[in-house]
């Protein structure tokens, strides 16, 4: 448990340097860091400069490291305590449509809303506003304890925004380097204004892309209709016959390694109040599409899906044309969670489509990728302590949550580094992330630095 | 029966005439009409003068009718015996892509192929050489006998290969001007290179297309993904469920109306020797992959099919994108025979989506068109009579067959003008209308003149 004597100072103090800190992330702010565009390619070696000497200043032992890409940056400090690897990327989304920015999205300011103020800038929430929650609650510490309060590896990306292609040979290559007991990631969301969360299940994704083809060119309907084969009615039944009439996943073994969440687990979901209808309303949904009997944040945070992403196939122009075509696809894509083994799901649906194709037809497939889902172990003391400590700062207590979607570089991390990675992060639906006017809320700066001081006095 | 000292003289004069009738042939041929292109308005004016000057050469009285399009021709001539109305159209497809042309396209020429010599154009067969051949035989007959075979009336559309917007508003207009006892069109192929075919059955066509919206904006799969309905989804479900096991459609009452052809029709078909594999093989297929049971030549002439043209929906560019789409949509189309109603296959299709929509979901339709199939009355004694004139022409008797496809202006005669068309005509399966390089056989014209001289003398 974390000693008040050590705690409170550290806490006072962030309140106290509150103004200096937001004045330090509108500097780092200000550097237009757009990892996918090349002409941004030395803001963004400034801004990983900007880091690296603002680690030095609190007694890091920092440097950027170059890469085909973006520079990484890497800082070591402390020693005593668990070993603690902090990951956030210093890269930014690109800003246009510009016009509908309301103001400069590389000039930061505070604004007053009904909500409270916000900081206005591109970064302030993705992922700059976040990633300074961190240093500023190591510097509050080291202002207030002349040290750090455990051996600490900052470890700042800068190409998070346009796929990280130098991310996994950079692991690859600094093992040493960046192996630690257990990573801290800020990327994430609150559950809501007042609930703070940390993301235990992330599910994993398999994209496959099928073209069926039968004629050897496109026929017109007139002349061959009712002789010849339409892929894209073949493919249509092959797609139709992927989930069955409760929306139960059909190919066979699809279900291997999905299991329930445990009570202990559920209880907390349950006891998020998660409002469905607000959640589906927002999209102008009312009932929920998954498998039957089960609710909105069950299907999204421990079901695996299978979903249809693109299809395409014979006459999509104006008007109307009587093609039979040669070939049609569809790009699909599996969330998968648990034990669910990617390579395993691609086999089966392979299989399915073969065994459902007609004569004169044959599918081509095209891979898209395939990791599998990535689950904590709770069982790691350093979870209910977090917890623990994010519950102290928050209105609400926290929860372990869930997440539908894919943070890779915490798949990364256990592949790679062996190491499981603690997600919790203090952003809300509404910043506008990878949008104009992109905010991130004071409180969630403030609350956010306070939240790592605790956990940082929770771990160590 | 045709009087021999009657036709015989005819079919002399048009033996020796055929290089004059090439002659006025590539004088047509070299006027570029190509109807859709604005451009070449005033080439299919002239197009347009150029026959209803040689109508009038020939004793016809003839003119050109202005439309908010291209100029309509008629010409009447003639007296005594049934009245006939001819119909052709004098506008021809784009030539582009012009680089596949081996010559220039508006400059015609006879070229020696391993089959024979060819005309060798644009229009060459559809359809100036085609329309040419009518009107050949009737200036052969004139020559001969100093009188036309009957009342004749010409009626030469120029709009056919850009929609035919003139076409019913100009027949509506001028019922008086046009109706006849009897139609000829000659816009068809022979059955095969020795075997005449007169057409008397075409199918029908409806066309639909159907969207299907779901959420109110594309979603992320991973944060939606098992949660939100997914359109591209209830589309293959709502597309696969149209045909069942055995390829039959399975809308209700789809198949009021369809009749199986009458014993006689049926050994006429199975008397052509149809090369099933040989059909399909040229489009790179094996088995006929229509209702269970019925071969090719049955499944394209005699029963209605329900085809997918088109399908579209979510991502469909390079790579992937994990998107949950707001829509997707199908063009749809119905090819229909007999006495089936295109209103009510329309209603019981939409009937049937609107049935299957699950939550959430709206369907929304696009008419594209509703025709009924036409079936020629049999029982007219024209068409046995235009069978055994053709039988005396060619190699191999005729057949009465069926076409896959529609053609329009024998429908709008039909419900317009209360007039059954009796349609033949000379092209081949390789003649490339529509395509580069179209070439109409000079066997074709030659023995399609002499075949008209036979049909006008049977029929009068």
């Amino acid at each position: 448990m974390s000693d008040p004597a050590v705690l409170d100072p550290v806490l006072d103090r962030i309140d106290a340097d509150l103004p200096a800190a937001v004045e330090r992330l509108f500097a780092l702010l200000r550097i237009p860091s757009i990892s996918t565009d090349p002409a941004h390619a030395a803001d963004c070696a400034a801004a990983a400069d900007w880091l690296a000497q603002d680690l030095r200043d609190m007694g890091f032992d920092a440097r950027t490291y170059p890469t085909a890409g973006r520079p990484m940056v890497v800082g070591r400090g402390g020693d005593g305590g668990p070993h603690l690897l902090f990951y956030g990327h210093y890269d930014v989304q690109p800003v246009d449509p510009l016009n509908l920015w309301n103001h400069p999205p590389f000039e930061p300011r505070l604004e007053e809303t009904p909500q409270g103020q916000v900081i206005r800038a591109r970064g302030a929430a993705d992922d700059k506003g976040q990633l300074m929650t961190f240093l500023e609650a190591c510097r509050a510490w080291k202002m207030v304890h002349g040290r750090l309060p455990c051996r600490l590896t900052i470890f700042l990306e800068g190409e998070e925004e346009s796929g990280s292609p130098s991310l996994v040979p950079f692991l690859e290559a600094n093992r040493d380097l960046l192996t630690a007991d257990l990573a801290l990631i800020c990327d994430t969301d609150l559950f809501d204004r007042d609930t703070p969360a940390i993301t235990t299940r992330l599910r994993g994704l398999l994209g496959e892309e099928v073209t069926i083809t039968g004629p050897a060119m496109d026929l017109h309907s007139g002349m061959y209709g009712g002789a010849a084969i339409n892929p894209i009615r073949v493919l249509a039944r092959i797609l139709a016959s992927l989930h069955d009439e409760t929306g139960r996943v059909t190919l066979p073994g699809f279900y291997d390694g999905v299991e329930d969440p445990s009570p202990d687990i559920r209880a907390q979901w349950d006891a998020l109040g998660f409002d469905e209808a607000a959640f589906l309303g927002a999209v102008g949904l009312s009932v929920p599409a998954g498998e039957a009997g089960r609710g909105v944040l069950e299907s999204i945070w421990a079901r695996p899906t299978c979903e249809i992403n693109g299809i395409t196939g014979g006459y999509q122009g104006a008007g109307f044309k009587t093609v039979l075509p040669a070939k049609a696809s569809a790009k699909v894509s599996f969330r998968l969670v648990g034990r669910q083994d990617p390579l395993a799901v691609r086999e089966a649906f392979r299989a399915h489509v073969r065994a459902m194709l007609p004569p004169d037809c044959r599918a081509e497939f095209r891979d898209h990728g395939a990791s599998p889902a990535s689950v904590m172990d709770l069982s790691h003391p350093a979870f209910e302590k977090a917890r623990a400590a994010l519950s102290a700062e928050w209105p609400r207590p926290a929860a372990f949550t869930g997440s539908g979607g894919s943070i890779p570089v915490a798949g990364y991390f256990r592949t790679v580094l062996g190491m499981d990675s603690l997600l919790t992060g203090f952003g809300l639906d509404d910043d506008l992330i990878h949008s104009p006017n992109e905010k991130y809320d004071l409180r969630s700066f403030h609350k956010g630095i306070r939240s790592w001081a605790r956990i940082l006095a929770a771990l160590t």
